[in-house]
């Protein structure tokens, strides 16, 4: 199938077709001016979006196209778990450059985007779609979360405890290997690579955060601990201690950085892209969130407390507090 | 003021800051990982999402940066109009060329979206933001409609006539004169040249429209009438026969075509980016249609009726038929 064969519509109808899974909700989906849905009664509606440029956000040189697509929706429902909320519908804009990419590429990133979104019952409700000279895909993710459920960035305070729900560092270790060390990539292929290509959105973990109603201020690591912990600490002089024998590092990064000379924990709090959610919850709700996570089967970390020292400090494995070296990532800042 | 100097959370601050202007649905604005909204009580929510590429859909050359922030928003305002909603939130993402345009560029590009966006009681709630090779914007609208009033693309019957809200062909026009006839370009900036540079979203005209409930089927006029009216062509064997004498064609676009030898009226039929309404109403209800139209002192016209051909056919002013040149706007099509 060519480009020219299928048209701009023909290809709208072809990745339209079928990815409307869950209808209840939906009274105009694909193919009209807008979509329309009736919101949940009583709850709110949530929307994030997120734009991926080629050659900026991700090279083709080692993506799939299905973990192209897996990843361009995960990130997106990543940022709606970060609410406390749950995804209910996607929309995708593509801006394809058709001489170099075919449509089985294309069909193929669409079949990434759907294995997710069925996994979660997201209905792909629409999008645009245009020819560009690099691949640029935006993605807008609509959800839902009941009013006394949703978790802002703002609410922590002094004395919070700070919780992981994952293992931090391996996403950028496997971009690294990707770009810097293609010899040792079938060593670390499950592990650190897949955490970059197929971040997978903590999603069950996030319901069970909002359903407890304890957290106090939640957030999504995509710049690095670090960069994301300071959007939580907003109030006046809020900073954190973190101690650096409770990161959550896996085993293979902690291989891997002994075979390359990478810095831990310090690339593992800055690296970015791990997609696991960092929030805060009272010390004495500490217990209670615990036994949660443990009946669920979900990994939680405690990894630090809210302080008033205004900064964010790291307590080493000798007991001494240092600053941390680096932030994470600003699109803007000279490279 | 440098990219660098501003740093991307310090651009953000800056784009976002005095952006939400309509505040009592609004739970959490700009800044989290979503934005959380309650939805408007007993109505339907509405969403779309456009994407514009440089190179592709304009060229910084003749766009002032105010026009092309207007034409960003104004372009999701008219598919909200075209499902006779009402836009609340928009949301900007941005992959800005930051060795190429200046943060005062920026600035003046959100001047344009924040006018238009305060016109229409507005929210920039979000978006995201990037470096990127050329400037690409992706722009995602929300709006609601009481449930009994939207208008899809599928109720046009037999017998339907068929109706716009505003002049076609001058966009496109101009777009030729920019491109193409610098030499009179003077002659024509208030009336071509503006039409295509800061097209206005027909919002005044949809509210009127779903008021009335009488609407059977309306599209926004993006890429031709006539590609656009084969939207509403859904039913088995739907055609329609257009009236060359009825067609709304401003004096300026008379006078470009004699200038030019444009072959009008199927020039303007296919041309696009009109954003004016395109809808269909039975004949019963053409006479409280024009009494709504005429005592709002927004402009109606009839071009024909739905017929049962499966094809659009155009009656000339000699009252032959003949079939319509060209269709209209394929992103893929060979050029």
């Amino acid at each position: 199938m060519k480009w020219n064969d299928l048209g701009e519509f023909g290809f709208i109808r072809r990745i339209t077709s079928g990815r409307v899974i869950s209808r209840d909700h939906v009274v105009i989906g694909p193919g009209d001016d807008a979509a329309a849905w009736r919101p949940e009664p009583g709850s709110l509606c949530l929307l994030t979006t997120d734009m991926l440029i080629e050659g900026i956000h991700f090279q083709l040189g080692y993506f799939e196209p299905e973990q192209l697509g897996h990843k361009s929706l995960a990130v997106n429902f990543s940022d709606i778990a970060a609410m406390g909320g749950k995804p209910r519908d996607a929309y995708l804009s593509l801006g394809i450059p058709v001489e170099r990419l075919t449509v089985a590429f294309m069909d193929r990133f669409y079949a990434g985007v759907g294995a997710l979104a069925g996994k979660w019952g997201v209905n792909i409700l629409g999008g645009d779609t245009s020819h560009s000279s690099v691949l640029v895909i935006s993605v807008t993710v609509t959800g839902s979360v009941a009013p006394d459920r949703v978790i802002g960035r703002d609410g922590a305070s002094l004395g919070d405890r700070i919780f992981l729900t994952g293992h931090i560092g391996d996403a950028a270790a496997g971009l690294d290997l990707l770009l810097n060390r293609p010899q040792h990539l079938d060593r670390f292929a499950d592990t650190l690579v897949k955490a970059h290509l197929e971040p997978q959105p903590h999603l069950e973990a996030a319901a069970l955060i909002a359903r407890s109603g304890k957290a106090t201020a939640m957030i999504d690591v995509s710049d690095g601990v670090i960069q994301d912990l300071g959007h939580l600490c907003s109030g006046p002089g809020l900073g954190a201690v973190l101690y650096a024998r409770d990161f959550p590092l896996s085993p293979a990064l902690r291989s891997y950085a002994s075979l390359t000379g990478m810095q831990l924990p310090d690339a593992a709090l800055t690296g970015g892209e791990d997609y696991c959610l960092l929030f805060t919850a009272s010390r004495k709700d500490e217990e209670h969130l615990r036994r949660l996570f443990s009946e669920s089967g979900c990994p939680m970390y405690c990894i630090g407390s809210m302080s008033e020292s205004g900064r964010i400090e790291i307590v080493d494995q000798n007991g001494r507090h240092r600053p941390v070296t680096g932030t994470g990532w600003d699109h803007f800042e000279k490279k």
